[in-house]
């Protein structure tokens, strides 16, 4: 049965119940609708929190039938799930969010890519191929990228010379040319059904040397207003290009001769846009549920310049997690660690951020070195 | 077995699960921190988002002990709890806050009018007496107060004549001089175990006339900066002389004649101060559960003036409940809903509220006219 919005029974089911579901979590307890959330894990972070928890698997088309058809608006929070149960969901006529035609579009890196050249959308050379040629033409360096199932600095490497392709995995991928940028940049940029639009500000993306996963992100990014208007339109022609429902993140290089390419976009909240939690009006998660539950937007204003520290396990610490250091960083003014939950840590798993705020953006950035300093993600004693 | 604070298994009891505790969960979710909730109703706003939820009687002795013995700190967010059973878990060690001592001597009225003429703390002057006297000498009007029991306006009335002293309960009370006020005021104040101590601004309470239920509560309260530093350090000694461990909201008149007296107190997070979550650096939540567990406290700047409009239900209506103009509300910039998520509605219970911030007080103080017009608390139809 169809529920009325903010009666006391409607319901949003979530796939995925990682940190993003548990950060959307917030806001749907804040406006007690009732969340049916999808993971096969039952210690995942969005387990508490949320009304139903059903222990299934996301790419399961079953069990995404199961969950759809007992919520009023179907949303994700990973972009891995059965798009098929989401078709015929859309088809059976409950609100989906992103739609499936999205998600195909962009799950798979060369179809994307190959959307953004249809759409004159700027993007990063590339060719496409149903597996990798080691007999390329193509120029060294250059970047292979896997086209499905690459996450967080998994599926992508630079290739510098032919032995370098050897080992890769005989799927389908794309050779794209290694761009020569300046910053890589995120747009987010959210959009409701009735094709209310907000953009919010850019930030800018600095990424650890070694593990390749985004280590401060900072709002806003220190580029010339001119720059950060172009990057924020050419969000919002990609969001519009797509016909996207929901948060729409854009990450995007800024190339050294001041040209702004897209690089790849996910139709969900975004580690880009963490720290709206304490920086912004309304936060991404927030906003995310405006989005899909077609409710007017929130202000994506700025509230203070803000830092986002990723915290990810500590090289040799596997097991009980346990955030060492976290009393002190709770005495700094401006300073909000969020901890996802998770159990076990290993080395690089993302287990939490930190949000960092400051009048001024340097003084932002000094301070997230010295929280990147004194706290550490290690493995319980004992 | 005792646990890390900030590993995934440190446990934090609150007895009560209403809309106070509900709120304390968005930061034990934040952080990690497991929850046990105790309240006799399933349905309780902090039924989701605790770690386990426990349906029993929190003023049941074995009911709280069995509890408390499962947590490494245990606080409440109501006082109608058996403080007999939190005295014994103290005696076994268990860190309780508030304490069995400070709750004793706040939860009988006249026990606590005492405390504060004990410890020279100005309030208004009183009798307290086993049950009502119809031959009293004093003069008329004064305020009768049941000892115990009183809550949201419940347990208080203006006597005006003999008469109508004569359909009172015959329980312990107190009799109280009508103080000719100009306004009421209310200051948090925090502090934790080490000694810790920090007050939020003084805020302003204005009441609904029919319901003696606060229906805005205005941050900051428009007073000399002398009147709200005399009533800041008022708040503090308050604190002080209970020993108290927490958040401590303290309820003030500011009488005619300039004096400040303590009206009475509550060793919570407090209705007045439910502005935070958006108006203040560290929300009262987040700081109640850095008082308990005795971390540093968090700032308790202003971010924006505020104001807070209680969502009682609407006169006429009981019934499943929904939020009529929600939506109009939410197109607001600046303006915040909060959904307690009672399934049902009744006249005057308190549903939720909204936040309105502001860069000026007197703007915060006309949107919230405004959003008071367009959000109605009333039953479902059908």
């Amino acid at each position: 049965m169809e529920q009325t919005l903010f009666s006391s029974d409607f319901r949003l089911g979530i796939l995925g119940g990682g940190q993003l579901g548990k950060m959307m979590l917030y806001t749907t307890r804040k406006w007690d609708i009732q969340t049916y959330v999808m993971d096969s894990d039952d210690t995942a972070p969005a387990f508490e929190g949320c009304t139903v928890f059903f222990e299934g698997d996301i790419m399961d088309y079953e069990a995404v039938m199961e969950l759809g058809r007992q919520v009023d608006v179907l949303t994700i929070e990973i972009e891995n799930v059965n798009v098929k149960a989401l078709q015929d969901l859309e088809d059976e006529g409950i609100a989906v969010s992103p739609s499936a035609k999205v998600l195909n579009l962009i799950r798979n890196k060369a179809t994307q890519k190959k959307f953004y050249q249809e759409k004159s959308l700027p993007t990063a050379p590339f060719e496409a191929m149903d597996q990798p040629d080691v007999n390329t033409s193509r120029e060294f360096p250059f970047i292979w990228k896997s086209a499905e199932g690459g996450y967080d600095g998994k599926g992508v490497k630079v290739i510098r010379s032919a032995a370098d392709l050897k080992d890769l995995p005989a799927a389908e991928c794309i050779y794209e040319d290694m761009v020569d940028f300046d910053m890589e940049l995120a747009v987010i940029v959210a959009r409701n059904a009735k094709g209310e639009m907000k953009t919010y500000p850019v930030v800018e993306m600095e990424f650890h040397p070694e593990a390749n996963q985004v280590e401060y992100v900072i709002c806003p990014a220190r580029i010339p207003e001119e720059v950060s208007k172009k990057a924020r339109d050419l969000a919002l022609k990609v969001s519009e290009a797509f016909d996207h429902v929901g948060l729409l993140a854009v990450e995007m290089f800024l190339t050294k001769s001041g040209e702004i390419l897209v690089n790849e976009v996910a139709p969900r909240p975004h580690n880009s846009g963490h720290y709206s939690i304490e920086g912004a009006v309304t936060d991404q998660f927030e906003q995310q549920v405006r989005c899909v539950l077609n409710l007017p937007l929130g202000s994506t204003d700025t509230v203070l310049p803000a830092v986002m520290v990723n915290l990810v396990g500590t090289e040799g610490h596997t097991g009980n997690v346990v955030y060492d250091g976290i009393e002190e960083i709770l005495a700094m003014d401006g300073v909000t660690p969020h901890i996802y939950g998770k159990k076990q840590t290993r080395p690089f798993r993302k287990m939490g951020h930190v949000t960092i705020v400051a009048k001024e953006i340097e003084k932002a950035r000094e301070l997230a070195e010295v929280v990147k300093g004194k706290i550490k993600v290690v493995a319980l004693a004992g």
